[in-house]
C-alpha cells in the first residue's frame, strides 16, 4: 500500500515504467549486428524529425513513449560492437544495473549520514584501487571525468609546492610552469588557464615516433624554465594517450621528478585499468613512483558513463587542500565519527554516486573478469595491427603499444609507394571521406584524426568485448570496399 | 534474435535485469509512510552488516540481488517526504524514466555525431531557460553540480576582465578579488582557492536580519579594495541562499555592478526554479541584469540528481574562454556543420548527458506542471512558518523568505523568554540531540546548523511534492515529543 500518492496515480506510474524498461530492454540494451550504430540525420534534418518543443502542457503516456522511442531511434548505440570513436563502447549489464539502483536511489554522497552505504564502499573501493598501485597509497576522489580529475592534480601540485594559495591565491608567487607530452590530453590545458596558470605555461615536452615523451627533451625544458626564472612544480605523464596509446617512460620521468622536486601526476585515465591484468601490468611499471594517478574505469573497464577516480599517494593533502567544514553539512556535534564525512575533501558539493556501479561489476566479474576483458581486448588490437600489417591497402601510422591501432587507408595509386608523407595532401581527405559513408550508412563509427604533421588516419580502439575476429575482417573489408569505390 | 552474444547469456541477463527493475520498483521507487527514511547504523555497525569485499571470483546472481537488496536497505531514501536533510528530495518517475534510458544509451556529450538527439536537446532547453531570463540572454553549460557551475563563472568573470590569462595565467595581475554574501554557498570560496584567486579575495558582504546582503556594505567593501590596489572583478549574488533561503537584492546589487565595472554572477543554484512560477517569479526580478546565473533543476525542479545550468548573457564568451579545438574530437573536415559540437566550449571532456531528464520532465509535466508543484511547495512552506509562529514550544530564526523555514525547538525552560539568545549555549545542543533521535529512529531526516554565531537551529526545507499539511503537523509534533522526553 502506497500512501504518499492516490493509488491510481502509483499504478499508472508503475504501469509507465514497466512500458519504458521494456522498451529499453527491446531497443537499446540488447543489440544485434543487424542494428545500425546511428541512424545518421544532419542537424538540420534532425530538427525535422524530431519533435523537441517544450510547452505549457505536459503529454499523455502514449506521447511520452513515443518521444522515448524516437530518442532511441535517432541517437549513437554506443554499446554497438562497431561504435569504436571514442575511449568507450559497450553496454554492461551489470553496470546498468548498479547506475539504474543508484538513479532510484537518486542519492547524492557528501556525508555519511545521508549516504551510508555508498560512502564505505567508496573507501573500500579506493582503498583497494590504491593497494594495486603501491603499498604507501592513500586516498583519492571520484571525479565528474578524467579532465576535472587532471584539473584536481594540478591544483594539488601547486597546493603541495605553495600551501597558501588556497588562502592566498597566487598572485605573489612567480611564473609557474608544468610540463606535459605534446601528446597530452587536452584537459591539461584547459585547467591550466581555468587555474589561472594559463595554457602557454603548460611546456610541452618532445615525443618520440610512437608517441612517448623523450626523456632528455623533457629535463632541458625543465632547466630551460628553472633558468629563465619560471617556477616549475609539476610533471604530467600519460600512459595511454587519447590517439595513439602511448605509454611515457615513468621510471625515466619519475627520476627527473626526484632530481628536480616537481610533483608527478600520471593521466593513466585510458591505460590505468591494465592494474587488473597479470599479463599487461608490467606496462605500468613505475606508476607507483607518482603523486597522483587519474584512472577512468568507465573506459577500458567498460563502467557506464561516468566513473573516474583520481588516486592520491599523500593521505593527508586532499582535506588540506579542499577542506573548508561548511557547517550546514559537516556540523561538529554530530552524532557519529565525522571523519566518514567524506564531502568535505571534495571540490563539488552535491555529487552523484558513481562508485556503485564499479564496486557491483566488480562484484559481479571478480578481478578476473576484468583481467580476462582486458586479455581479450588486448589479443584482438594485436590482431587488428597484424591485419593491417599484411594488407597492402593498409598502413600503420607507428606501431601500436596499446589498445590504439593508428593505420592509413591507402587508395590504389598511394600502394607501395616508399614515403607515402610526400602525398599528405591527398592523404588528407581519404579517412575524413571514407568516415562521412560509415556513418552514413550506421555502419561502423570509427574515429579519425591528424597529429604532428601527419595527415588524417583512423584510430581504431579495441574496447568492446563484444568485439570478434571476424568482426575486425568485416571492418577493414568494409573500410576497403568504400575506398575502392570512392579513389578509383 | 540477438548475434553478439550467445542466445543463453543474452536471456540470463535479461533476467536478471528484471528482476532488478522489480526490486527497484518494489523497494524504492514506491515508498509509504510505513517505511523508514533510514535504517540508521554507525559505519562501525554498517561494515558489519554489509560485505562490501572485492575478489578474484564473481558471484552468482542470486548473491547479487541480495547485495542490490541490502545496498537498498541501508540507503537512504531520498525520495522520502520526511528526507529534508538537503536541498533535495523525492522522486519523479518521468525523471527516472529519462535517467535510465540515457544510462542505457550510456551517452556522452560532446560531439553531434556521437549524441545527436541529446545535441540539439541542450540547445532548444538552453534557448528556452535563457528566454524565461531575457530576451538577450543566449548561452550556456549543463555542469556536474551548482559548485563547478559557480567556479566556471568565476573564471568567465575573470576572463572577461583579463583575457590573456586564459594563455598567460594570472602572475603579472594585481590582486584580484570578488564580493560575496557572507552567507554565500561555500563553493565560492572552494573555486576562488582552486582557480589561483585565493580564499581571503572572496570579500565577505554583511548581511541583514533576514540574510540578505546589505548593498550599502557591498559598495563600502568595493572601494576598500580598490583603495588597496587590489582589482576586484565580480559580485556573486545569491537568490535562495543554502541556509535561510534569502533573496539578495538585486537590482541594487545590479546597479553597483554597473557603476565598478564588475561581472555580476547570480547563484540560484536552489531559488532560480522560480522562474516557472507565475505566482512567485517576480522575487527574481532583476535576474536578467546578470551576466551569469547557475539554476539547478534537481533542487527545486526535483530533476534527479544532477542537473545543473549555467547560463551566460553573452553569446560568444563560452567559446572564447574555454574552446581548444582538439583535433581528434573536433576535426576540422566534418561531413556537417561544427558549430553544432558543444564539447569545445566545455571544461569537461567526456560528459554524461544531464538534459534528457529534464526536457522529458517537462514533456510530461508541462510548465504548468513545474509551476503547480512550485506553487504547492510555497503554500506548505507558508504553513509550515504559521505553525511555527502559532506555538510556544518553536521558535522561528529568522523570517521565512522562500522555501527555508529556520527554527528553533525550545525547551519548556527557554519558553516565553524575552531573549533566548543569552541562552545560546544550552540551544546549541537541543537540534543535534532531537535529530540523533529522530536519524535513530529512521522517522525524519530534518538538516541543522548555526550560522552567524546563532546557536544551532533546524532548517526545514519545502520541496517534496509528496508531503501534506498532516505531514507537517506530524513532524513539529514529533520533534515537540523528542524534546519533551529529552529536555524534561
Amino acid at each position: 500500500m502506497n500512501d504518499f500518492r492516490p493509488i491510481p496515480e502509483v499504478e499508472k506510474h508503475g504501469e509507465f515504467l514497466q512500458k519504458v524498461v521494456d522498451l529499453l530492454f527491446k531497443n537499446i540494451v540488447f543489440t544485434t549486428r543487424q542494428d545500425k550504430v546511428v541512424l545518421w540525420q544532419s542537424p538540420e534534418q534532425l530538427e525535422e524529425q524530431f519533435d523537441f518543443s517544450l510547452k505549457q502542457n505536459g503529454d499523455e503516456h502514449e506521447k511520452l513513449i513515443c518521444l522515448l522511442r524516437n530518442t532511441i531511434k535517432f541517437s549513437v548505440k554506443t554499446g554497438h560492437p562497431y561504435f569504436i570513436n571514442q575511449l568507450f563502447s559497450g553496454l554492461d549489464p551489470y553496470g546498468l544495473a548498479g547506475q539504474w539502483l543508484t538513479d532510484a536511489l537518486n542519492a547524492s554522497v557528501y556525508t555519511y549520514e545521508v549516504a551510508p552505504v555508498f560512502t564505505l564502499m567508496e573507501k573500500h573501493v579506493m582503498r583497494e584501487v590504491n593497494s594495486m598501485i603501491g603499498p604507501d597509497w592513500g586516498d583519492g576522489l571520484f571525479c565528474p571525468g578524467g579532465s576535472f580529475g587532471n584539473g584536481t592534480a594540478i591544483n594539488l601540485a601547486r597546493y603541495n609546492k605553495f600551501p597558501d594559495t588556497k588562502a592566498k591565491g597566487t598572485c605573489h608567487l612567480p611564473k609557474l610552469v608544468l610540463f606535459a607530452s605534446e601528446e597530452c590530453h587536452y584537459s591539461i590545458h584547459k585547467f591550466a588557464a581555468f587555474l589561472g596558470i594559463g595554457e602557454e605555461n603548460v611546456i610541452g615536452v618532445k615525443t618520440d615516433d610512437v608517441g612517448q615523451i623523450i626523456p632528455e627533451n623533457l629535463e632541458r625544458r625543465i632547466q630551460e624554465k628553472f633558468d629563465d626564472g619560471s617556477a616549475p612544480f609539476m610533471v604530467v605523464a600519460t600512459l595511454g594517450t587519447t590517439v595513439r596509446g602511448a605509454f611515457d617512460p615513468i621510471e625515466d620521468i619519475a627520476d627527473i621528478c626526484k632530481k628536480y622536486d616537481l610533483w608527478l601526476h600520471i593521466d593513466a585515465a585510458w591505460g590505468g585499468g591494465l592494474i587488473f591484468s597479470q599479463k599487461h601490468r608490467a606496462r605500468l611499471n613505475g606508476i607507483e613512483r607518482a603523486n597522483s594517478i587519474i584512472i577512468n574505469p568507465h573506459k577500458l573497464l567498460a563502467v557506464p558513463q561516468q566513473c573516474s577516480i583520481l588516486l592520491v599517494r599523500d593521505k593527508e593533502i586532499l582535506h588540506k587542500c579542499y577542506s573548508r567544514g561548511a557547517e550546514y553539512l559537516f556540523q561538529k556535534d554530530k552524532h557519529y565519527d565525522r571523519s566518514y564525512d567524506m564531502g568535505d575533501k571534495y571540490l563539488q558539493c552535491g555529487r552523484k554516486c558513481d562508485v556503485f556501479k564499479f564496486w557491483f561489476m566488480w562484484r559481479a566479474k571478480g578481478s578476473t573478469g576484468f583481467a580476462n576483458h582486458i586479455d581479450t581486448l588486448m589479443d584482438l588490437a594485436e590482431y587488428f595491427e597484424n591485419q593491417i600489417n599484411v594488407r597492402s591497402d593498409f598502413m600503420l601510422v607507428s606501431k601500436r603499444q596499446y589498445m590504439n591501432v593508428c593505420f592509413w587507408y591507402l587508395p590504389r595509386y598511394l600502394r607501395g609507394k616508399t614515403n607515402i608523407l610526400e602525398h599528405s595532401g591527398q592523404l588528407q581527405k581519404v579517412a575524413p571521406q571514407i568516415r562521412s559513408v560509415m556513418v552514413k550508412h550506421g555502419s561502423v563509427m570509427l574515429g579519425y584524426q591528424p597529429l604532428k604533421g601527419l595527415p588524417n588516419f583512423f584510430r581504431f580502439v579495441s574496447q568492446n568485448s563484444a568485439l570478434t575476429k571476424k568482426d575486425i575482417d568485416f571492418i577493414l573489408n568494409h573500410i576497403a570496399d568504400i575506398g575502392e569505390e570512392l579513389f578509383k
